[in-house]
C-alpha cells in the first residue's frame, strides 16, 4: 500500500528517517564524548526507545511515572530517568516497583519529596538514585541557586534509602554560559563537601548543535530529535527531509480560491504555536499558510489561489512532534512513500 | 472516597452540575420553542448524550463519522447529525453503515462531496438527508453566498440516493443580524425553487442565551453547555459554579516564593487559549496566573507570594473543556466532593 490511501488525518513516521537521526545524533555524542539518553516523550513507542538504546544510548528518559511503566511494558530497558519531582504514596509505591525491574533514577528540587521518597525507599534493599534538579534559567521546576543544589544533595547523600546521583538541568535556550556556571558551580561546592557528582544531566534539542558549550555535562537528555519538526526547521537545528512525523491531512472544503479547509485540525496538529505563526510547514507549498484551526479543521490561506482541491491529500510538518504524538492512539510507520504498519502509541495521555 | 484522594492530573466531571446545565437549558429551548441538537464534541461520552437525549434533545451531533460509530455502540441514540463534508469512499462506505442504525443527516458545501455522498447512497434504499453548510462569517467551511446555497440545494435535491434536509451554519460570535440574514434570504431563494426548508441548524455557546436574534433557526446545536468552562464564564455566558469540567492537579515544586509549579501541562490542560491570557482559572486563588504551560508542567506565578506548598491539589477552570476532555482516556465523574467512578471517554481522539 501506498501511503496516499491512507485515511485521513493520520499521523505518520517516517522509519528510514528516524534510523537516520538516531544514528546521527549518537554519533555526534560519542564523539563529544557525552552519554546521550533520548527522552520518550517525543515518540511514547517502546519499539523506538529500543531502537534508541540499541544505538548506544544509555538509557532513556520520562517524565511521569506512568510513562516508564509503559516503556518497560515491553522489556529492552533497563535504566531510566524519571525527571519529575515524584510525590504522594500511591505514585511512590509504583516507583518501588518500577526500581525493581531496571535501573532508575529520579530527580527532585525539594525537601518533602526527598523525604517521601526516602520514606519509601528505606524499606527496600536497592537505595533509589536521586538527581538535584537546577533551575539554570527555565523558569520551571529546579533549586534556583548553587548553594541550594548543594544543601539538597547533601540532604540527599544522608537521608536513608536514597543516593545522591548527579545535577539535571532543563536548560533554558542559548544561555548556555549561564548554565554551565551555575551547574560547575554547584559540582564544586557539592564536592567539597565530599560527595562525588557522577552525573550532570543537560539537554534539549534548540542547542543540540552546540554541547560542547556547557562541558560540565556528562549526559545529554533530548527527544525532539528523532523526529524533528517545524521550530527546529526554522531555528535550522534540522531541515525539512530530517523531519519524520508529518500529518497527512486531505482538503475537505474550498470555500473561495484563497481559502482551503483540512481534514486535521487541533485534535491532531495541536494549538502549540511554539512561538511560530501559523500552524505547521505543507511540504510543497511553503507560501501557504495554516492560520486558524478548529478541533476538527484547519483554514489553509494565501494571498492568492491556494491551487487546492478537494480531496486532495497534503503532508504537514507539525511545529511540535511531541504534542502531536500525543494526541491519536495510533500512528501510522512508512518508509519513504510505502506503508508498513500502525503502531500504537504506547505511552499516549500518560499523564500520572 | 473524597475527590482529593483522586490521583493527579485527573480530569473530574461534576454530575450534578452536568445535569443542572442540561436541564436549564433544554428548557431554554423548549421556551423558545427551538429543537436542541447537542454537540457531544465536548464530553465524547454516549452517557452523556443519553441523558441529553432523555432531557428533551431531539437528536446529537457529531463532527466525525468515527465519533457517530462511537456514539452509537451503546445503543440510545436514533438520531444523529454529522456537520462535516465527507469525503472518499472508506469513510462513505462507514456512513452507509450508519445510516442503518439511526435516523442520520450530513451536510455538505461543495458539488464534489455531494455527487460522492449520492454515488454510495443512490444503491440504499434509503435516502440521506444532507443540509447546506453555509458560511456566515466563521471563515470556515460553507458555500459563501445565499444564491451559492440554493444552487447546491438544488443539485442535492436532484442527485439520487439524497434528500434536502436544510440549511445548517457555524455562526461567529455576536454577529447575529448577519448570520439571519444570510439564512433567510438562502431559505427564500430555496423555497422558491419548490424546495422545502425544514431545518435551519444554527448554534454556538458565546451567543447560546440570545437565540431569538437569529429567528430564522429551528434547531440549535452545542457542546459547551454542558460542562462550561472559563472562556464561557470570561463572556458572562455562565458562573463559576455551571462548570462542571475541573483538572484536579497537585502543586509538585515552589522553586520560590512568587513560583509554584503544577502537575498538569499540556497535556491536560492543552495550550488552547481561547483568546484569553493564562491556561485555565484556579478555583479559590482567582489573583494566581497559570502563565506557563509545557507538557507535564504548568507554571503558577503571582505579583506576591503564591501561598501554595507542595502536594497541595487545586482545581482548575480550563479555558476550553472540549479540547480537555480530548486528552485523557478517562475522565472521573463526582458528584461535588463526592468520587462516583471512573469514565472512559469512549470517543476521544476520534478524528477519521
Amino acid at each position: 500500500m501506498n501511503y496516499t490511501e491512507i485515511e485521513t488525518p493520520a499521523v505518520l513516521i517516517d522509519l528510514a528517517i528516524v534510523r537516520q537521526n538516531i544514528t546521527k545524533y549518537q554519533k555526534y555524542c560519542d564523539d563529544k564524548g557525552l552519554h546521550l539518553r533520548p527522552h520518550i516523550k517525543t515518540h511514547k513507542i517502546p519499539e523506538l526507545a529500543k531502537l534508541q538504546l540499541s544505538s548506544g544510548a544509555i538509557g532513556i528518559t520520562c517524565q511521569k511515572v506512568s510513562e516508564a511503566e509503559a516503556m518497560l511494558s515491553e522489556g529492552g530497558v533497563d535504566d531510566l530517568l524519571i525527571t519529575y519531582n515524584i510525590y504522594g504514596r500511591p505514585k511512590l509505591e509504583r516507583l518501588k516497583d518500577l526500581s525493581k525491574r531496571c535501573h532508575l533514577s529520579v530527580v527532585a528540587d525539594n525537601s518533602v519529596c526527598v523525604k517521601g521518597l526516602s520514606k519509601v525507599f528505606k524499606e527496600t534493599d536497592k537505595p533509589l538514585r536521586v538527581l538535584v534538579e537546577c533551575d539554570t534559567g527555565a523558569l520551571r521546576c529546579g533549586v534556583v541557586t548553587p548553594e541550594e543544589a548543594c544543601m539538597l544533595a547533601k540532604e540527599i547523600n544522608e537521608e536513608p534509602g536514597l543516593e545522591f546521583g548527579g545535577l539535571m538541568t532543563y536548560p533554558p535556550v542559548s544561555q548556555q554560559s549561564k548554565v554551565n556556571d551555575f551547574l560547575e558551580r554547584a559540582k564544586n561546592l557539592i564536592e567539597k563537601n565530599n560527595i562525588k557528582v557522577d552525573v550532570v544531566s543537560i539537554g534539549g534539542s534548540p542547542n543540540m548543535w552546540e554541547v560542547e558549550k556547557i562541558p560540565v555535562g556528562t549526559e545529554y537528555r533530548i527527544g525532539t530529535y528523532i523526529y524533528n519538526d517545524r521550530s527546529l526547521m526554522e531555528r535550522r537545528v534540522c531541515s525539512e527531509q530530517d523531519c519524520a512525523l508529518t500529518v497527512l491531512s486531505s482538503v475537505v472544503s474550498t470555500p473561495t480560491p484563497e481559502r482551503a479547509v483540512i481534514d486535521a485540525g487541533s485534535k491532531v496538529l495541536t494549538t502549540d504555536l511554539f512561538g511560530l505563526s501559523g500552524h505547521g510547514h505543507i511540504i510543497g507549498y511553503p507560501e501557504l499558510v495554516i492560520s486558524q484551526l478548529s478541533e476538527e479543521h484547519a483554514c489553509i490561506t494565501s494571498d492568492g489561489p491556494t491551487g487546492l482541491s478537494i480531496g486532495q491529500k497534503l503532508r504537514i510538518i507539525p511545529n511540535h512532534a511531541c504534542v502531536v504524538s500525543n494526541m491519536l492512539n495510533e500512528v501510522i510507520f512508512v518508509e519513504g512513500q510505502k506503508f508498513l504498519k500502525t503502531q500504537p502509541v504506547v505511552a499516549r495521555g500518560m499523564v500520572l
